[in-house]
C-alpha cells in the first residue's frame, strides 16, 4: 500500500470525468450528491493506492451491540429527566432498537440485562425481533439491586461475593437463569458485572471475597454451553466506594486464567483508574488470549457513560489501531462482544446511539487506514516521530464518506440523525407511550 | 508547653495516688473505669506540661453540624438498600437528630435541605427542635431536580446558569425562598451547590456560563441578610461529567472575590482532582480570607460521601492541622460552618454519624496537641524531618479518653455506638415508621 | 459562513478547471503539486462559503516561541541519551532556532532562560538574532538550582520563599537581574515558575509560604517596565512532592489579583491534577482576565514535556477553541506570550519542535473554522450533539494543505521535517560542535 | 486475645509495683525512663490479654533492606543538593549503613545496584560487610542509562524490550552478570526494572514489545540459581510517558505466570495509576502467590520517593494488614523481599532512613495488635463499623515504646535520630569525603 496523499486532486478529475457517467439520474437529491462525491472521493483513494471499496466493505461489516437499557433516558444519582415518549418496555425497547438500526445500519444487535428487562413470553420478543431484523448480544445479569418484595436475602453487602452461602447462592442462580435466557435468545455469552466490595477498611477479608468470587463463578462457568463465553467486567469503583472485588484488568485478568478457556475480560472504557492507558490494556489481553469484548463510552473523570469519542477521540481510535493491528496479524477473536455502554442523561438516547455508533465506526476505519508495514518500519527504526505520523496520517483523514456509503450501500440514511429528527419519533411515540409517574427524584 | 513524653508513668502515679480517691464510689462501673483512667491520664498531661482541662474544654466547645439528608439510608446510581425504622419526614429526622446529640454531645445542629425537607409547618419543627436542644445550621438549596408536576420548567440543562432566564429565575427565585425559611429557623448561611455544567465538548459556552453564575448569584447575594454568608460549594463533576460551572476552589474563589464579602468558599472534602492537597486548599482560603466552611467526608475515588476519617484519617489530621494553626495565630473566623456530608448507603446512618462526628472531634484534638512553636522552629530552620515528628506526635497521641471525658462532662453516653444499640432504636422505631414502598431499585 | 461541506467536488472541479492555468510552469515539482491541490482546496474551500484566503493569512500570522532550553535533548532523572551535533551555548541554539524558524517560519522567537543560557555579551546574541530573524520572547529566570561555587547560599529549601531572607534575596536579585536582560533583548515579559514547596507534611508553613511568594514578588513586579507583564507558572508537583506554593491556577490568580493588572497566569498543559479540564481553566483565566499566555506539551501522568497535539490533540483543539471564541467575541488578549515547553528525550530536538509547532499551528487553524454562530445557536437551545457535531466537524477537518500553502507562502518547506532530513544538519553539526563529555547518567 | 483496652491503669499499677524493682540502678537515665515506662506498659498491656513480649519480639525479628542509592543524596530532574560528607564508593556506602544498623538494629541489609555499585574487588566488600554485621539482599541491575564511552549500543529507545537484539542481548548480559555478582554478595533474588516504553502513540508495538519482554527475561530465568527469585517490578509510567511495557500489577503478574514459580511481583508502593488501592494489590498477589516484596516508599502524586509513612500512615498500616493477615492464616511467603526505595532529596539520607524503617517497623507492629478473630467476626456479619473500628484501635494504638525496647533490646539507640545528630557524622565524614566537583545542576 502507498503512504496516503490525501489532495492528489490533479489525477483525481481525470478519473472522475469518466465515472462520473455513472450517476443515476433518478435518485434523490442527497443521493446523488453523495454518489458524486463519493465517485470522486473513490477515485482519489484508488488513485492513492487505497482500496475504496474494500474500506466501504469493512465499514459495512462493522457492528456494534446496543445495550436495551441505553434506550431510555438514564440518570445520575441526582436526577433523572425523563423525556416524552421513552420505551416503557422491552418490546418498545426493541421497536426503538429496531428504527436506530434501519438509520444507521450497524447496530443489529441488543444486548438484554435481567431482571431490568422483564420478559414475560420469550418467543414474543424473538418474533419481535426476528421480524424487525434483530438479533440478540450478550446477556447480562443484575446482581446489584434487589428485586421488590425480596426482603429476606439482600445485595446490599455483595452478591457472588457475599459472606453468606444463601446471598451467593441466589446470585449465582440468578446468573443461570440468565445463561437460560440467553440460550432461548441466541445470546453467545453471559456478561458479569458484579457490585462487591467494601466501603470500609478493613470491611471486606481481600483474599476471602476472592476466593468466593472464584468459588462463585466457577459454579456459574461449569454451566456455560459450550459455544458460550463468560465475560468477565471489572470496575474500579462504584457503587464500591473504598475497595472493588474485581477492580482492574489484573485481577479480572487473575480471575479468567482461573476458571478458564472460556472466561475472558470485558473492557468498558470507563472502569480504570486516571491515566490508565487503555488501549495498552487492550493491547495486553489480546497478547494473553484474554480479550472477551468492551463496553464503549467515554470518560473525563470517575463516570463510565458519555458518548463514545465524544471526549477523547484520538483514544478511541489508539483502542481500535490495536484491535485493526491483531487483525491485521491474524490475531484477532472473530468473537468478541463490541458493546456500547452509555447512560443518556440528557440527549435523546436514540440520538446518542447513532452519534456513538458511527463514531465507534469512524475510529475502526481510520485504524484500518493506518499503513502498517510503514508503521512496523518506524518501530522496528526507532522513529518514533513518523511512526506517530502514520497514525496522525490515518486520524486525520476524514472517512465520514466511507461511512455514508456503506450506510446508503446498506439501505440507511446518509444523514441518519436528521432523518431521525425529521420523524418527529419522540412526539408520536408520547401519545402511545403514556406514563403514570415518569418522574425520578434521584437517590442521593 | 513542653515537648510530650507520653508515658513518664512513674511520676504520673504518685499523683494518681493523691488524685484517685476524688472519685465518686455511686457512680456505674464504667463511670468509675473513665474517672480513674482519666484520673491517672490528667495527670500525666499535665506533668506532661500538657492543659488536660484545656484540651477537655476544646472537645467539649467542639460542635459539627448534621446533614438532615444523612439520616436516612444514603445509595448509589445503582441501588439504595433501605432498613426498617428510618425517618420519613422532617421531624422524624430531628428525632434522630436528637437521640445523635443525646448520645455524643456535639452535634447541636441540623442542616436542612429544600425541598428534599418538606416543611409545612415551620413553627412546628422549631418548637420541636427547641425542645430536643436542637439548632439550624446553614440552609440548603436544591436546583438539581426538578419537582414533580412541574414539567414546564426543567432543570435538565442546568438551574443558575441556564441559558434560559426563565430556568434561572425559578433557580434564583428558590434560593431566596431559602433564605427566607433559613431566617424562620435561625441559620446564618446559605449553601449554594449547583449541578450546573455540560456533558459534551462545546455545550456550554465557558465564559457566559461564567457570566450566568456571577448574575444569578448576584441577586441572591443582594438578598442575603446583613450576618449571613453564601457558601460557594464547588464540584469537581458529577452530575456533569465533562464540565463543571464552579468546579474547583480557583473558581469558587474567583467568583466569591467578585461577590463580595458575604461570599465564601465552602470545601467539600470529596469534590478535588485526584492528588489535591486538599490540606493546601484550606490553606490558600483560610490566607485569602474567603474560607467559609466544610462539608466533611472521605474518599479513595471520585465519590465524596465516605465516613469522615475512615480511608486517610492522617488528612482528615493535616486539614484540621491549618485550622487550629489559624486558631493559634488568631486568624481562624468565628464563623465557619462545619458540617457532615456524608452518605450512609450501607451502615445505620446514626451510628456512622457517631463514629464520624467523634472522628472530627479526634483530628481537631490531635491537631490542638502540636506543640506550633517547636513546629515553627523546625519550619524556620528547614528541618522536615523534626517539622513532621511534631506532626506525627500529636497525630499518634491518642485522644480517646479526652474525647469520652468532654462527651462525660456534658452528658452524652461513654461508649455511644454501644448505647445507640442496647437501645434496639430501629428495631422500634421500625414498628412506627411504616413505609408504603420503601425499595428503590436505583436510577442508572 | 455556510456549514461546512466537505466534499462538494462537482462544482470545485469547474472552478479548478479555470484555476488550473494559474499553475506557474518553473516551479519544482512539490511546488507545482502543492499549487495544484491548494489551488482545488481552495475552490472548495470558498465554494463552500470559507475563506481560504482568511484562513491562509491566519495560518501566516500564527507564531509561537521556542525555548532555548528545548532545542538540547532532555532527559529524566534517570538519564540523558545526548545526540551528536547538539548546540553546546546559546549561539549554536539559536543557529539551530533560525534554522527551525527557516523552515517553518511561524516560530521567530526565541525564549531565553538564565542562568542556562550563559551570555557574556548580549550585543552578540541581538546581532546574531538580527541577522537571522529572530526575537527574543519571555525571559524566564532560575532558581531550582544552584550555581557551582556558590556554596554559602542555596535554593534546596526553596528561593522565592525559603524561610532565610537572604535566599529570598538572592531570588530576587536574579529575577531582577533577568529583567535587566530582558530589556536588552526586547522581551515584555517575566516567566516565574519556582519549585518551592516541601516533601513533608509540616515541613513548610502553609499561610507565611503564601506571604513570602507575595512579599517577594510584589518586589519584582515593581520593577516591572510599563509595557511588561509578569507570567505567574503553577505547577502541580515536581520537584516538591508533598506540596507546592504555586500549585494550581487557583492560585496562580489569586496571586495575580493580589499582584496587579501587570501579572498574569501561565498556564503550561502538563502542570494540572489528573482529569483536570485545562480547556475549562483557559476559559476561566480568559474571562476573569488573567490569562498571561501558555506552556505548550502534552502529558498522559504527572509529566509535562511530551510534544503538543501528541497524546491528546482534541484537547489541544479544545484549548484553542477557547482561544479562538475569546477572538471572535473580542475578549482575546493581543499580548499573550505562545511558548512551547517541551522536554526531547527521543527525538531530535528541531524535528519535534517542527512537528509540536505545526500541530499547535493545526489546531489553531482547525479552532477557527468552527462555526461560531451555529455553536452558539445549539448552546442556547441546548442541544449538546450538534454543539459537539460542531467543533468535530472543524477537528475533522483536515486542514494541513492551508498549513503547507501558509508555510510556502512565508518562505518555508512544504514538507519541512523530509527537508530537514534531507540536510544531514546534526551529522554537519557534529563535526564542528564537539564534547568533552556529553554523556548523562542521570541523577535519581 | 481480650479486645484491647488501653488505659485500664488501676491494675496495672499494682502489677507495676512489683515490676519496680527489677530496674538497674546502674543504667543510664534514658534507659532507665525507658525500662520503666515499659514495665508499666507491659504490665498494661499483659493485663489486657496482650502478649508484651511477644511485641517486643516481633518487633526485634523485623528487618528492612536499604538500597545502596538511598544512601547518598537524591535529586529531581530539575537539581541535586547534596550535602557535605556524602558517601563516595560503595565502602562509604556500607559504612553508612553500618552505623544505620548499629542504631536501629533493623536494616542488617544492603540491596545493591550495579553499575552504580562500582566494585572492583568483591572479597573486599564481602570482608567489609561481614565485620559489620551487613549482608546483601536483592541484586539491582540498571538498563536505563548507558555506560560511559559505550556508544555503540544505547539503551536509549528501551532495554530488555529494545527492537535491536544486540541491545536486548546486552541488557541480558548485564543481567547475567547481576546474578553472578548477587551469588558471590549472597543474594536470593534478582529485582528487573526496566524503563522501556514508549513516548509517543504508535512508537512501540503492544504486543511485540510484551513478546520481545518475555523473551528476554526467559533468558535471565533460565539462570537464576534454584533458590533465588526474579523480582519483576511495574512502574506506571516515567521514564517513559506515554506507554511502559511493564506498567502495571497486572502486566507484571501476567508476566510472572508465563516466565514461572520463580518469578515474582515486587509492589513499589510508588508506581500505580492515582487512586489505586495498594493494599488490594498486595492481597491480590499474596492470594494468587505472586507477591515477592515491596519497594517502600511514600507518595502524593506521580511521585514514588518519599518517606515511608510520611504522607499516608494508614495506608501504610493497611498495606501490612494485609501481611500480618496472611501472616495469621499460614500464607505469608517466608522469602519476600522488604526493601525501602526513596529519594532523600532534602533530609539527610541516614536521618530519613532512621525515621522511615521506624515507621515501617510501626506500621508492622501495629497490624499485629489488631484482633483479627474480632475482626473476622464484623467481617463475616457485615458489620463494617466495627471491622474499621477494629483496625483503628491498632492504628491508634502508639507503639513507640514497643520499638524502643525492641531496639534495647538488640542494643540499638533508644532515639537513634537524636544520637545520630549528637555524633556530628556528616561534619567529620566531610573532612575524609572530599568530592571533587559536588554539584549538580540537573538533566531537565
Amino acid at each position: 500500500m502507498r503512504i496516503l496523499t490525501r489532495f492528489d486532486f490533479v489525477t483525481a478529475i481525470i478519473i472522475f470525468c469518466t465515472l462520473q457517467k455513472g450517476i443515476n439520474v433518478n435518485k434523490s437529491e442527497s443521493e446523488k450528491k453523495l454518489l458524486s462525491e463519493f465517485s470522486l472521493f473513490k477515485s482519489f483513494l484508488d488513485q492513492s493506492g487505497m482500496d475504496s471499496e474494500g474500506l466501504v466493505n469493512k465499514a459495512m461489516n462493522f457492528s456494534v451491540a446496543i445495550p436495551s437499557w441505553g434506550l431510555g433516558t438514564g440518570g445520575t444519582r441526582f436526577a433523572r429527566f425523563p423525556m416524552p415518549g421513552e420505551p416503557r418496555n422491552i418490546i418498545e425497547k426493541l421497536e426503538d432498537a429496531s428504527l436506530l438500526n434501519s438509520l444507521i445500519k450497524i447496530t443489529p444487535k441488543v444486548s438484554l440485562h435481567f431482571p431490568w428487562d422483564e420478559v414475560r413470553d420469550f418467543s414474543e420478543i424473538i418474533d419481535y425481533a426476528l421480524s424487525n431484523q434483530l438479533e440478540f448480544d450478550s446477556v447480562n445479569s443484575n446482581t446489584f439491586q434487589d428485586k421488590k418484595n425480596e426482603t429476606n436475602i439482600s445485595y446490599k453487602f455483595g452478591s457472588l461475593t457475599h459472606t453468606n452461602s444463601s446471598v451467593r447462592d441466589l446470585a449465582i442462580e440468578h446468573n443461570l437463569q440468565c445463561i437460560d435466557y440467553g440460550l432461548k435468545l441466541g445470546s453467545k455469552s453471559l456478561t458479569l458485572w458484579i457490585p462487591d466490595g467494601s466501603n470500609f477498611p478493613g470491611q471486606m477479608h481481600t483474599s476471602r471475597a476472592l476466593d468466593r468470587y472464584l468459588d462463585s463463578t466457577a459454579k456459574i462457568y461449569k454451566h456455560l454451553p459450550e459455544d458460550w463465553f463468560l465475560l468477565l467486567e471489572h470496575k474500579l469503583y462504584e457503587p464500591s466506594f473504598y475497595s472493588t472485588v474485581n477492580n482492574d484488568w489484573g485481577t479480572s485478568y487473575a480471575f479468567s486464567c482461573h476458571l478458564g478457556e472460556k472466561a475472558k475480560c470485558l473492557v468498558d472504557l470507563g472502569h480504570h483508574a486516571p491515566n490508565s492507558n487503555i488501549e495498552g490494556i487492550v493491547g495486553r489481553l489480546l497478547k494473553f488470549k484474554k480479550l472477551g469484548g468492551f463496553h464503549f463510552n467515554d470518560s473525563s473523570y470517575g463516570d463510565d457513560d458519555l458518548d463514545a469519542g465524544s471526549v477523547n477521540p484520538f483514544r478511541l481510535f489508539l483502542i481500535y489501531n490495536e484491535l485493526s493491528d491483531a487483525e491485521y496479524c491474524g490475531d484477532l477473536p472473530n468473537d468478541l462482544a463490541y458493546l456500547i455502554d452509555q447512560s443518556h442523561n440528557i440527549t435523546d438516547p436514540i440520538e446518542s446511539l447513532i452519534y456513538s455508533s458511527l463514531e465507534l465506526q469512524r475510529a475502526y476505519i481510520q485504524s484500518q487506514l493506518i499503513n502498517r508495514e510503514s508503521l512496523y518500519y518506524y518501530q522496528q527504526n526507532n522513529d518514533p516521530l513518523m511512526a506517530l505520523e502514520e497514525l496522525k496520517k490515518a486520524f486525520r483523514f476524514d472517512v465520514s464518506l466511507i461511512l455514508k456509503m456503506a450506510r446508503y450501500s446498506l439501505g440507511g440514511e446518509i444523514d441518519p440523525i436528521k432523518a431521525y429528527r425529521d420523524m418527529n419519533y419522540r412526539q408520536k411515540k408520547s401519545e402511545v407511550r403514556k406514563f403514570k409517574n415518569n418522574s425520578s427524584i434521584g437517590i442521593v
